[in-house]
């Protein structure tokens, strides 16, 4: 155990977790009790039954969400079971309440099948005004999102927009600080996972459903992106490909490229770690184009530490991880995106939305440099300032 | 609107509900977040992947439950549904915490279907300590809460047992009042739902599940026990009784009696009301036997308001209100119940620990009188005294 474990386990310990209900009214008395309770509860209760709304002034649901995980993809550490995944969903929790000022509670389920997952979010709707989904394997999130985007509250995977969101941002403030047209960096996606093909999404402009993707007009895009699995390119005709695999190969690769990782990355500008820990070589970088842009986002260990990319030779280096320069963890986004979520009563997450927190958090560094692409994650007013700016376009 | 009607929609509308989350360790800079989330918060996870149980000491679930709702029988307002059925969960919610001093959240769900909410509350096991169901109309509330009885946490359907247990308690003590012998009272409850069949139940000393009725030993029950619904008194043999009525005939009205509760109520010791507004008439009252003891527990408007009872000639009137003495309400049970299911990290409620929470309830007042025959809701210790009453019996 390191000595961040340690103290990370006693913390744990000491407080049994990190999150606590809280009376924001207390009841000393019966008339308390009558206001509260009964009979004095059944008013609101007539109010909501007339006009479902009002459950949104008159109850926690109107600023409060819910983070929902399998425990089937968390950190580093894989399939953990809800149980283990606890931890981390309370954490999430923790900064949604901290961070973005909206109340959250972490709820961990006992179930790896879409359909089920989908069921309950189903069924637990009217308690939340959004929902975080967390930590839920590929492919199986890419089924469970798709069928939850009109249940009337927005459901959004963050290992797949939150993480495209953070990446884009970075990408976008790393070119400004090499010099280099974003639309004409070379990058490769290390990881063909829930974030690797949202990412590769989101930086070439699509908008995607289960069954189709739609270019979005009036955005810049990066016109030369390779995603890379375990097999090597995904590749139109590749062999060993699922069909969300199949359908990004459609929409990236327009060269074909084929071959593993150490040799689709040379010469890139760009390559962006969704994967697992050590999967980037300091060789690998070495191969790359001048300038090199290294973002390694694989947690607690990233696909290569920040300081062995920059020994490599990259230019610019970032990590998930706290103890380092250009933390690009996807709390810069999401505890925004829940406030809009919140402030705005939004029933669904939108595209320009997305493209909207994208923006906030590329303008919010002023002055990008080598070891600031991104917003510190404690930023004053960040989370506001995502929400504002994702509000601004509720309409469109 | 009444008056308390209109300080309670204030209320709820300023504070938007009346329970926050609420985080128990700031987040002030980055040490703090690598302690909280990554990378520190893997070192927890790891644990309770090693050994699950390690989840309620490491995370909210070892001090939480949850209070789950479909709002298909909402106070007296009957099927209003998960949305406006939220002020009252979040209500109880709130009595769990500040009366119990356990953490609490409330989940309303969109169902009414018996196999989507069994498989449900079995999704969301994971992520709490125990689960208060409420307000669920029968005879869906049977099904689900037999079917959820080995789960590994205790699932406890409010309105059935909470409500047994408070009335049970009650009339224990009305008796010690009225000098009567409990065991020889005759006994009239008035509605065949969740909370009637559970009191008759539990007064005549049975534990029953959906296939058979045990009767337990050693415990003092009473003997001459008929239920009425809106047909009449349930009796083997009769019509229009399914099979959970059919199951409480077949332990009750040993003389088969029949006919309409305005027959059936004539020389009774006691009448209990869980089933509506002003279904208990003055004239009934007049009809029973001497010091007659009345419980209307129907909310917000009893079947008989206390004064009405006691102008008829009752020599106790007790009800479900905050501004009457006599409040028999469920509030007096659950906090202590689910404080014990936390302390005692319980896998299920067994019926020595019921018999316990209504031991508890009548030996916590010390000088019955018609006038207090249950403990004050606010009454100091209470839930801690319920609590300890049924951690002494854990192992029976």
């Amino acid at each position: 155990m390191t000595d961040i474990d340690k103290e990370a386990l006693a913390l744990h310990k000491k407080f049994q977790g990190k999150l606590e209900t809280h009376a924001l009214v207390k009841v000393k008395d019966k008339h308390d009790l009558s206001l509260l309770y009964t009979p004095g509860v059944a008013e609101p209760c007539r109010r909501i039954l007339k006009d479902t709304s009002l459950a949104y002034d008159l109850t926690l649901r109107g600023r409060t969400v819910a983070v929902i995980s399998d425990g089937s993809a968390v950190l580093g550490l894989g399939n953990i079971g809800p149980e283990a995944a606890m931890p981390v969903m309370e954490g999430k929790s923790l900064l949604i309440k901290e961070l973005g000022g909206i109340d959250a509670f972490p709820i961990v389920i006992n179930t790896h099948d879409a359909s089920e997952i989908i069921q309950f979010v189903k069924l637990i709707a009217p308690t939340f005004a959004g929902i975080l989904l967390e930590d839920i394997a590929a492919p199986v999130c890419f089924q469970v999102e798709d069928a939850l985007q009109d249940i009337g509250i927005p459901v959004f995977h963050d290992d797949q927009h939150g993480s495209a969101i953070v990446v884009t941002a970075a990408l976008k403030n790393a070119a400004r600080v090499v010099r280099k047209n974003y639309e004409d960096l070379r990058v490769v996606i290390v990881g063909a996972g829930a974030a690797g093909l949202a990412a590769a999404k989101m930086l070439q402009g699509y908008s995607c459903t289960i069954d189709s993707c739609q270019k979005v007009s009036g955005q810049k895009s990066v016109k030369d992106l390779i995603v890379v699995d375990r097999v090597g390119a995904l590749a139109v005709g590749r062999d060993h490909q699922n069909i969300y695999k199949q359908q990004i190969a459609g929409i990236s690769n327009k060269k074909k490229v084929q071959g593993e990782l150490a040799e689709v990355i040379k010469g890139a500008d760009a390559v962006i770690g969704v994967s697992g820990p050590n999967n980037i070589t300091k060789s690998m970088v070495k191969s790359m184009n001048s300038d090199a842009i290294v973002i390694a986002m694989a947690n607690p260990i990233p696909e290569i530490m920040p300081e062995d990319a920059l020994a490599a030779g990259a230019a610019i280096a970032g990590s998930g991880r706290s103890d380092r320069p250009n933390q690009i963890n996807n709390s810069l986004a999401f505890p925004g995106i829940f406030r809009a979520v919140v402030k705005g009563r939004l029933t669904k997450i939108t595209q320009p939305m997305k493209t909207a927190a994208v923006d906030a958090l590329v303008d919010y560094v002023k002055k990008p440099s080598p070891t600031n692409i991104v917003p510190d994650m404690f930023a004053p007013g960040l989370a506001e300032h995502v929400a504002n700016s994702i509000l601004k376009v509720k309409n469109q």
